[in-house]
C-alpha cells in the first residue's frame, strides 16, 4: 500500500467517475431485459457483446443437461439449458499472477404480483440515486461492479500477472446449474469473488440449505365424530414443536464468532403447510415445506442425516408416530455452505481496500443464505469470498432496487483487490 | 298395540317380503344414478314415476332461487336451480288424523377418487347382502324404506287418516335448498321423520355446524434470517389451541343425557389449513377453514358470537394479536341444529315399533350432525325425527354399502308408526 496506491487509487477514482454514466447505462440496459429462469439469453447477448468490446478472450455455451445430471450436485426442475447460455470472459495475465473468478448471476426471480410495484419491474427507472427493477439489487448491479473494474484496467492500461475469469452464469436463483456447468467446463483459479447483495459487508462464509417436505399422517373421520379420527394437523403441531428443538440444539454447536450476532445462525424455516381437504371432515395428511440452513462448517449430508434421525425419533415424543410415521423427503432447492479460511488473504486484502476507498472499517459476517460460492468451493475447490453493493432486503421483493454510488464503489474496492491479487506488469 | 298389531304386524311383514325383490330393483336403479348437485332430474324422474304409479299427488318443481336467497336461512354454491326438481307425492288422509313429512334427500355427494372404489361408485352392485354405491346408505336406502312403507300402505289398502307427504329433494349435501323450498313452498305437517343413515338410532336431536374461515397473520422475511419475520404458522398453533380452548368450555356446558355417551358433543372440527407460499420465506399468512358444532339448544347466532367473541380475546393470549387480529368469517355449509320434545309421541311410536319388529330397545342418541331436520324444526315448525336403515360410518366414503335387510326392517318399522302417527280409517 502506501504512496503508489495513493496515486493508483487516485486514478482509478478518476476512471470510474469518468465512465460512471456508461456504468449506469450499461445496469439499465441489463435491467430492462427480465431475465427469468430460460429467458437468459438477450442479456447474456449485451455481456458478451461488453467483454468483447474490452477484448477479452470469450466463450458462451449452453449448458449439457446430461453432463450437470451426472453430477451429484445438480438441483434444477429443468434439463433442458437451450437458449440458457453460460458467457465467461478471460482477462489473460502477463504471468506469475495468482488467478481470480469473478462471478455473477444473470437470471432474476420472476416480477411476482405487479401491483406491488409502483413502476414497471423491468424500467430500470432511475429516481434519487437508485435504480428500480426485478435484479438489479439481485445481482445486476454487481455485476456492473466488476465489469466496471475490468474496464477501469484496461482504461489505465494495467496489466494483471494473474489470469481474471469473468463468469457469467445462469440458474443460481435455481440451483446453481449455471456455476456447476463452468466447473465442468474446466475453469478454475486460486479464488473467486460473488458481488451478490451483502450490502457492502463482506462474507467469508456462506450459510448452505436445502429444501424439505415432511408428511404428517391422520385418521379420517366426520368432524361431528371428531373424536373417531386422529388430526394430522394436530399432529403437525407436535412436529413442528419437535423441529423447532432440533434447531436449538443444531444452534448451540455454532462456536463461529462470525455468528455472534446473529440471533439463529442456521435456522429450520417452516415455509408451507398444507393440510385436510374439507372444512367437516378430520384432516388425514399434512404436508409441511422448509428450508434448512447448513453450516459453512458442516456437510450437507451430515445436516441431512441429522433430521432424518431427528424425525424419526418422533415416536418418543408422541406413540402415534410409531405405528404411522412422519416422513421426510428432499426436493427443489439446494444450495451449498461456502467458506473461505479467516486468515485467506483475498479476505484481508478485500478488507484493507474496503477501509482504504471508504475509511471505515468493513463488516465481516457469515452470510445467512448460501449463493454459488457454496458450488465454488465445495466441487470447484475454489475459495470464494461473497461481496456486493446490492441491498440485502431488496432481494426478491417489489420495488427492488439499488444504490448506484454503491455500484462504483465496490467497482472501486474490486479493482484495487484484482491489483493486490494478481499482481501487476510494470 | 297388543292382538291388532301382531296380525296386522304379520300381514306387513308377508307383504314386504314379497315385495323385497322390487325394492332392491328400485334401489339399484336410484344408485345407477350419479344424482350430484345439479344432476338430480333423471333419479327424481323415476321418484316421480313410482309416486305415480302407487296413485300419490304429485308434484315436482324447479326452486326458485330468487325467492331462495330472500330466505335467511338459504345456503347454497349456486342460485340457479333450472334441471334440479323437487319431488313432492301426498297421499291423501280420509281426514280426522295427524299428518307426517316423510323427506329424504336425492342428492349425493361426488364418487371421489375412482381408484379407492372397489367396483365402480354406481354400479348398484348387491354382495352378501350389501348393495354398494354412492349414496345407498346416505340416503337413497332411506328413501327406498320410505317408498316400499308407501307401497306396503296400498298393497294392503291401509287407508290413513293423516296425510303422508313423501317428499324427495334435492341440495342437502350443500345447505338444504331442497327442503328450504318444500317448506317455502307451503308443505306442513304435524311432524317429519328423516331416513337419514343413523345405523337404525333413533335421533331426537341433531346438531347443528356451520363452517367457518380464520385468517391468521404474519410477518414475511427470508428463511434464512427467519428471526426477522413472524411465522403466521407458529401463530395458528396459538389460535388452534385457543379453539380447543372454546371447545372444551362449550362442551362442559352440555348436560343433556342424550350425549352421556359421545366424548364431545358439539365439536369444532379444524378441517383444512393452508400457509405459506415458499420454503424458504416466512410464512406470513395461514387459513384455517373448519366446522363448529352447533347444539340442539342453542341458537345460531350465539354460537357463532361466541366463537367471534373468542377469536378477538387472541390477544390477551399473545399480544401479537391486537396489532394483527385474526378474522374469522363464515362461508359454506350451514345445517340448523333440530329437536323434537323428549316426550313427544312420534318419538315414543317409533321407539315402540322398533322394539316390536326387531325384539330390541331402540337406541336413541343425539346425532353428531345436521339434516334437513334443523330447516324443518327451527324454519318449518314441524317436530322432526331422524331414523333410517343406512350405515353412518359409511356416508361419503368409498366403498359405500347398506345392508338390505335393514332397509326392509326400516320399512316395515315405519309402516307400523305411520298406521299409530295418523290413525287409520276402517
Amino acid at each position: 500500500m502506501g504512496e503508489r496506491t495513493n496515486i493508483l487509487q487516485k486514478n482509478i477514482h478518476q476512471s470510474i467517475t469518468a465512465n460512471r454514466k456508461d456504468g449506469i447505462h450499461l445496469l439499465k440496459r441489463l435491467v430492462q431485459i427480465a431475465s427469468t429462469q430460460g429467458k437468459e439469453a438477450d442479456a447474456q447477448r449485451i455481456i458478451l457483446e461488453t467483454l468483447f468490446d474490452m477484448g477479452l478472450d470469450v466463450d458462451l455455451w449452453e449448458p449439457n443437461g446430461e453432463e450437470l445430471q451426472a453430477s451429484p450436485y445438480f438441483a434444477s426442475s429443468r434439463y433442458d439449458f437451450s437458449g440458457s447460455p453460460n458467457v465467461v470472459g478471460v482477462l489473460k495475465g502477463t504471468g506469475g499472477g495468482r488467478s481470480i473468478i469473478l462471478n455473477g448471476h444473470i437470471d432474476v426471480v420472476p416480477a411476482g404480483d405487479r401491483n406491488q410495484w409502483e413502476e414497471d419491474p423491468f424500467s430500470g427507472i432511475v429516481k434519487n440515486g437508485k435504480m428500480y427493477g426485478r435484479g438489479v439489487t439481485d445481482m445486476k448491479g454487481g455485476n456492473v461492479s466488476m465489469l466496471v473494474a475490468l474496464k477501469t484496467l484496461q482504461t489505465l492500461n494495467i496489466r494483471l500477472k494473474g489470469d481474471v475469469i469473468f463468469e457469467s452464469v445462469i440458474e443460481e436463483e435455481s440451483g446453481g446449474s449455471g456455476t456447476l456447468a463452468a466447473i465442468l467446463r474446466g475453469y478454475q483459479a486460486d479464488a473467486a469473488l460473488i458481488p451478490e447483495p451483502t450490502n457492502m459487508k463482506i462474507f467469508p462464509k456462506q450459510q448452505g440449505s436445502m429444501w424439505f417436505r415432511i408428511h404428517v399422517k391422520g385418521r379420517s373421520a366426520h368432524g361431528g365424530t371428531r373424536y373417531e379420527g386422529v388430526s394430522a394437523i394436530d399432529k403437525s403441531l407436535i412436529v413442528i414443536k419437535h423441529i423447532k428443538e432440533l434447531e436449538d440444539q443444531r444452534n448451540k454447536r455454532i462456536t463461529d464468532p462470525l455468528y455472534a450476532k446473529i440471533p439463529i445462525p442456521i435456522p429450520i424455516n417452516i415455509g408451507k403447510i398444507e393440510g385436510g381437504e374439507w372444512p367437516s371432515s378430520v384432516p388425514d395428511f399434512v404436508i409441511l415445506e422448509g428450508r434448512m440452513g447448513v453450516s459453512p462448517d458442516e456437510q450437507m449430508e451430515d445436516a441431512r442425516l441429522e433430521i432424518e434421525t431427528w424425525i424419526e425419533g418422533l415416536g418418543e415424543v408422541e406413540p402415534w408416530f410409531n405405528v404411522h410415521p412422519a416422513s421426510i423427503e428432499w426436493y427443489g432447492g439446494r444450495w451449498l455452505p461456502g467458506s473461505i479460511d479467516s486468515d485467506h488473504e483475498l479476505l484481508s486484502l478485500l478488507s484493507e481496500n474496503y477501509r482504504f476507498v471508504l475509511n471505515e472499517e468493513a463488516i465481516i459476517e457469515a452470510s445467512p443464505w448460501g449463493t454459488d460460492g457454496g458450488l465454488l468451493t465445495q466441487v470447484g475447490n475454489i475459495p470464494s469470498i461473497v461481496f456486493g453493493p446490492g441491498v440485502t432486503d431488496q432481494a426478491h421483493f417489489p420495488n427492488e432496487y439499488i444504490e448506484l454510488d454503491r455500484v462504483f464503489e465496490a467497482a472501486e474496492i474490486i479493482v484495487l483487490t484484482l491489483i493486490d491479487w494478481c499482481g501487476v506488469e510494470y
